[in-house]
């Protein structure tokens, strides 16, 4: 549980999850801050665009962290490898390996705990859910469990990861966006970065199943 | 221990510590690749400079990250932030705490994980060493046991980190270094980055003990 005007860093990719995340923890009376971390992915442009229109909407602070020099050094992922096509079909597929980019789950909450120690806040939270364990290691529970233990030692006091969605679906986070009212029409999820949604690719796919299941309108215009 | 032939990413600051490490990995007969990060340190010029050297004259790979978008984002170290001035005296001092960058080994041992993981290592070698502890709450042995654990869970193969001067002192350093006839000329401490080393900074003062305590000659030319 996150305590009423808490300062919190919220991983905030600018897609459904991480952004649902950041409306509930806003709505719950937390101070929260998003942190957007650019690491050379394909469609971050998109991804960053929608993370600050989100922020705006809801009124809560966002700041950017320019990493791009990553990509240069992790060849041979779909998101940060340009000679490497985006993978289409259901998101759970063999296929959706190529869009893992290697330990950025480390890297995203190293970031932010770096963050959180340099502002003075004492919890890091992260919407990372049960649905992408198949193909993202670092989405495991015991992988968050071990970052939990390093988060509250690299500081003198320790840095609390929340992750309040590692056990629940994608379709039981849209259906809290619903509820929260949160602007999930300002989330960007496509892996190809288009002007819209390409309703192809896997995470795509990922998306339109997650409302579906949900049983709560999705506002995303696709393109196919 | 490493195997003879093991691929082994080392996270190479240019450093005294590092530079040793990547020496002693390579006589021992691993692969190694040096990885050095720019995550916006005001002495990464000289830093970078010294570790490409380094690597040339003992020929080993070496690879370099940009990630100075962070020193944006960690405000109060006077190692990224340039309002803050580089504090003089010794490396143990209460005063070393401003040379703090809030969680870089987290981030480092991230980074070199995802490096490890694209190019297929299996061990990340790093160089924390026991004298540090006192002012940097990241380079303690149960920090670097939760990242252990962390690495072991980022990928579907684990990562095993390797920090073999964990229990030593840097005077043990700069004794291997000098046993191995490393080329330690070519690495530098000095947070300053100056043409020479200042000889007055924490880092200085620390490189300098280091030297005598070992016994070996020091062959830093210092300004002061």
């Amino acid at each position: 549980m996150i305590e009423k005007s808490e300062d919190v860093v919220v991983v905030h990719s600018g897609g459904l999850d991480s952004s649902v995340l950041l409306a509930k923890l806003h709505a719950e009376g937390a101070s929260v801050e998003s942190l957007s971390v650019h690491y050379g992915q394909r469609h971050s442009a998109r991804e960053l665009e929608m993370a600050r229109r989100f922020c705006a909407e809801i009124g809560v602070a966002h700041t950017e962290v320019d990493l791009s020099g990553l990509g240069k050094v992790l060849p041979g992922s779909a998101l940060t490898d340009e000679s490497v096509p985006v993978p289409h079909g259901h998101y759970a597929d063999e296929s959706m390996r190529s869009t893992v980019v290697p330990n950025r789950n480390m890297m995203l909450l190293a970031v932010a705990g770096a963050r959180a120690v340099a502002t003075g806040a004492k919890v890091v939270a992260y919407g990372a859910h049960a649905g992408d364990h198949a193909v993202y290691p670092d989405c495991r529970v015991e992988f968050m469990e071990a970052m939990q233990g390093a988060l509250a030692l690299c500081d003198y006091a320790p840095v609390r990861l929340y992750a309040p969605f590692a056990e629940m679906s994608k379709a039981d986070i849209a259906k809290w966006g619903d509820d929260l009212g949160a602007p999930m029409n300002l989330t960007w999820s496509c892996y190809e970065g288009g002007a819209l949604h390409c309703g192809k690719c896997g995470t795509c796919f990922e998306r339109i199943e997650a409302f579906m299941l949900a049983g709560v309108p999705d506002p995303t215009e696709y393109a196919a």
